[in-house]
């Protein structure tokens, strides 16, 4: 039996942070390393489009992005690790699927629906400042997913949708032209983005500017880590560990031993101080290894592109092959 | 001064008749002979797929339409001449564009409102029966012309407007990223989409089932002139020449003597037999060397790829380094 297919995309804005660490990368490399399973792991740069118009952030987050991964110790040889603009197949098929996507399907995504929302509340036309990168975008990732037919996609709640949508397109390409593409399904993990309280409280996310990014040098982190909201119950005073984001931010760390041993100081009274000096111990423990590959990986960034190209090779191998299948079906050939 | 840029998309679907060969594919050929000018040609199957889903008919389409310009004299040594799904930095940067084009563009496109409506009236959804290919395909179509940074596009008043997008979708690139695509012209030709009447007097067109294919063998070609609409006057009687398909086509291939010619025939009460016969004599005179060399080329049609994969080659040398400095902009850049 041929080993399931797990894809994972990461878009390539923005710097990682704890909160995508501990929602996003810590379990999918975790999961990489299972033998049943054929992974594949993409820097989503035509994504990136999408949003980030500044094109040295799109440059800078794809290198921080894969130094990360690799840092983290993503098993390059077993993972199929690629950057998205390296497979031209993926934009081809993206158009390929175009022709078989309703139109009615794309009215329907949430991404979509939500910013005409927030237009016709603002009094705006419904498309006021939407582009088609916004509106098409499910098709681009139905290519990502079928170009590989990959057998699961780890999602988060708010993605399910777009994986239903790729079945869609799938569904109707295979009906239209025979079996080519295998129906995706929604891996669905709630521990895969689940949410880590930022520095204030809320969740963690770069549009709250309460982050800790992953790879803070150390005295940094032990800055940005003093950073974290309490409140102003002195040393001595039982604290509620429930309602604390140093609290929740250790769970994410520790083991339930330790969780449980840190919930025990809480309500002795722990100084905060002391809290944060331990959080920082813990984080800092696990971090440091990997940053200082990290801090070495960009010091030396061809060696980066080097495992980049590896997996864009190892990528086409796939891609290549059922792309020209893809052609042959719908009746792009070569005349002979 | 270099040479100013002209280019020619051609969908793969159907058989070339008559109509295209006046309208389109004559006035094309001439204009490449123009030393002033780069011409490219390109067979447009990425486009065929919006409206066409069955692959052989695309595959036969795309085979015969290469094979009619090469027989009417189209020097592919001076154009050149592509397969659009040959040049795959064309999807790649209709990916780019469809970041930078704006919803609202799209929902004003002919086509996409012309659907729409025939859907208001039937009491159907908005969308009903729409693909995104239908939607989208403007982008893809400025895909087309800034990849080769293309001055002017020879188009039918119809298609105004998809060159006026192609330039908006340009300038909001160039706004963003700097400078990099020249904004097309239209050049509009009413003798370009010229309308030749069909054999029921409507405009030639598949859609009407009313058409004379160009390269039929003789025999046929002469029956199927014999079934042009004519009345019930008999030989002597006087016919008015401006009411006749049968002049109408005359017009089209005839010098302006042969026209005024037969003009006077008809007021002398031409027979319908014989008028049908002269301009199979004048049709079949100018298309019997053309349809040798057509029959002579599908039955070689490896040469025909020969020369589509030299066109593909040309055509890169020019879409390859646009698309680098794109990618370069964007910040779809290597690591290094």
């Amino acid at each position: 039996m041929s080993k399931q297919r797990v894809l994972t995309g990461i878009t390539t804005t923005g710097t990682p942070h704890l909160g995508n660490y501990v929602g996003a990368i810590r379990p999918a490399i975790q999961a990489s390393q299972s033998a049943n399973v054929q992974s594949f792991y993409f820097l989503a740069d035509f994504h990136a489009l999408i949003k980030c118009q500044d094109p040295d952030l799109v440059h800078q987050s794809t290198r921080e992005i894969a130094a990360t991964w690799m840092a983290l110790g993503l098993d390059t040889d077993n993972a199929i690790f690629y950057r998205q603009s390296d497979v031209p197949e993926i934009p081809e098929l993206c158009w390929v699927l175009t022709c078989n996507a309703a139109k009615g399907l794309m009215n329907r995504a949430h991404a979509y629906k939500a910013s005409v929302d927030a237009n016709l509340e603002a009094g705006e036309d419904t498309d006021y400042g939407i582009t088609m990168g916004l509106y098409s975008y499910p098709i681009l990732m139905a290519a990502d997913i079928l170009m590989f037919n990959a057998n699961k996609v780890p999602v988060g709640r708010d993605q399910i949708q777009h994986i239903e949508m790729a079945r869609d397109i799938a569904a109707r390409f295979n009906h239209h032209y025979g079996e080519h593409f295998v129906l995706p399904e929604a891996q669905v993990d709630d521990n895969v983005n689940a949410v880590l309280q930022g520095l204030d409280g809320r969740k963690m996310s770069k549009s709250y500017g309460n982050t800790i990014p992953l790879f803070l040098p150390e005295k940094q982190l032990k800055k940005s880590i003093n950073k974290i909201l309490t409140n102003l119950l002195e040393p001595g005073q039982a604290k509620d560990p429930d309602t604390s984001p140093v609290f929740q931010i250790w769970q994410a760390f520790a083991t339930p031993e330790q969780t449980a041993q840190l919930r025990q100081q809480f309500a002795e009274g722990i100084a905060w101080g002391e809290a944060k000096r331990q959080l920082f111990e813990l984080i800092n423990g696990q971090l440091a290894e990997a940053r200082d590959k990290y801090e070495s990986l960009l010091a030396n960034p061809v060696h980066i592109e080097e495992v980049l190209q590896k997996g864009a090779a190892k990528a086409r191998a796939y891609s290549q092959p059922l792309l020209e299948k893809v052609r042959e079906a719908v009746g792009i050939r070569k005349i002979k």
